[in-house]
């Protein structure tokens, strides 16, 4: 499909600005870009291909013209625009959990399921940051053997939470250093020195939001309906990149060295696991960059038809801002394969 | 048994100095305390009950007349030192891990097994940190039903590495506050404003030694001689108190509402457990007190006989010192109740 304009809502967010990144570093094919965001943003300029681009009042007029959105706004902001953005001959990327859900709505990850983008009508969902981390990691498992369960615990940077979530750990950082107390705005807490075993809220027989997307969206990516999910979320005070632990229950057993070979070809991941020699993702060796690192694989004691396995990637790029546009590129690319299969 | 002349081995360590603060909080039924370390630190003080107590060097003669010799020092000086303690008829109450699976050498957690102190030879074993925290936390649910399984993710403090842990993060914040590198020495890699998933090293079918100690432990101190666990040890930027993240498996279907029940009952056991208020076990929450504080109790989504909850504890208090004064109160009081008893 046609994809000369592109517009960014919400383009002034730690998402938003990632994206103007990401589509000037993969050289995506555009010729202009819209920046839309609050009233409040309005004015402020972004650098894009060495020029500054004016930001302008997210409205719904702001769409017409657009070929593509990018959505790096909260669920409210992105139900209040996707009207005008179908309405406008737009397809709408949206990074936020307002559609996907719902059917008719492609949920993408690029390495996992590029086909379902066809289903489209209008609006295709990107998938929550650790269940795109996490989904990367397991997908070349899961063409082994059908994953019947995961059990998940997650280690979720501050920067997950926005802009904010960094600025209050350095603020509670500085504030202990002089002695003082800290004041917790962000997080329910303090989380310099801390960890938190809360990301969302209560939703569903004691776990929350956060809790069941990796479930609920990991269902849907893989194509795996009756997936059972059990995970515990958990922010700690590290700046950018998720980590998370998991362990996956198959029906048949699957061998360490099958698994490893897998994750080894598997696109988007870079496996990373030499335990004796201390080789092993961490977050800060997946920040800044588009891989998801997968390493610790082992098998899982509790389980013999189980693997065990850690992986880390950023979240604000694979995690949001590069899958979106990820998912922005199979839109383009599906022009030239598919030009009947456009919507529009 | 008598406990009037207590000796600590490795006083000026974390562990053994908080030994000696528990011991004084506690009140423990003691007249003289010997303080034992290395030779560097011979001539060093240490307060107790108002007086300042001598550190000497630890030699074998050194333990003449002590009734009870609290291990705080590593594996090589407690398997040096332990033929001379058990010789000069003391009970040696270690916290390294040299004994704790050896035969006739009771492993304790004082709310879990206390009866099996009665097996000792002259030596009893305090477990490790992460092991007592999650069998103090789950060793209610374990009478109600056999636990068969655990999957298990751990949030350790850099306390756990010894003092040089905690100096070492703070080190590194200072550092990158200045916009300086860090050249870490204690933990593999940067452990600030990161998280590092290796404590220990490669043992077992890609596992760490740290790994293996939940399985290998809980299986003795619980006295489930089948326990399953599958373990990922994660090295997190907390000052003080370990977090863990597990999910508990039976044979039979465990309400939340019995696991809440029994947990609130339990010794040692802390229930805080309001997600909708936000009340769960944070690390900052558990450190400085002996209680292991359990939370996040729900439903293991992947089996419906599991539980799975989080638990924090101060691993210096109730993770090693406390423990170990724990079991010596137990020594002391098997002075009453059994005098025939008592192996000398």
């Amino acid at each position: 499909m046609k994809t000369d304009t592109v517009a960014i809502l919400g383009a002034t967010g730690a998402v938003g600005q990632e994206m103007l990144r990401i589509l000037e570093k993969r050289d995506f094919p555009l010729r202009k870009l819209i920046l839309l965001a609050s009233a409040r943003s309005a004015g402020k300029q972004l650098p894009f291909r060495g020029e500054m681009i004016p930001v302008q009042e997210a409205r719904k007029e702001a769409f017409a013209g657009a070929d593509i959105v990018l959505g790096a706004a909260g669920n409210e902001i992105a139900k209040t625009f996707s009207p005008a953005i179908v309405a406008s001959g737009a397809v709408f990327v949206d990074n936020s959990s307002a559609f996907r859900l719902e059917d008719h709505v492609p949920l993408i990850v690029p390495e996992v399921n590029p086909g379902d983008i066809r289903g489209h009508h209008g609006i295709l969902a990107n998938p929550n940051c650790s269940t795109i981390i996490t989904v990367t990691a397991v997908n070349a498992l899961n063409a082994i053997a059908p994953i019947r369960s995961m059990t998940v615990s997650t280690y979720q940077a501050v920067s997950g939470a926005g802009a904010g979530g960094p600025l209050e750990l350095a603020e509670e950082v500085e504030a202990l250093r002089n002695g003082q107390h800290c004041a917790p705005s962000v997080f329910p807490c303090q989380i310099a020195y801390n960890v938190i075993p809360q990301i969302g809220n209560a939703q569903y027989r004691g776990y929350t939001s956060e809790e069941m997307k990796l479930q609920n969206e990991g269902r849907k990516i893989m194509h795996l309906p009756e997936l059972k999910v059990s995970c515990t979320c958990v922010r700690v005070p590290v700046v950018r990149s998720h980590s998370i632990s998991v362990s996956c229950h198959f029906d048949v057993p699957v061998s360490v060295e099958a698994a490893r070979r897998v994750i080894a070809g598997a696109p988007g991941c870079l496996l990373v696991d030499d335990l004796a020699h201390n080789r092993y993702p961490t977050p800060l060796d997946t920040s800044g960059q588009d891989l998801v690192f997968v390493g610790r694989i082992r098998p899982d004691l509790t389980d013999e038809c189980g693997i065990t396995l850690w992986c880390c990637g950023d979240q604000i790029r694979k995690g949001a801002a590069t899958n979106a546009v990820q998912i922005a590129e199979l839109l383009a690319a599906e022009e030239s394969e598919n030009p009947e299969k456009s919507p529009w």
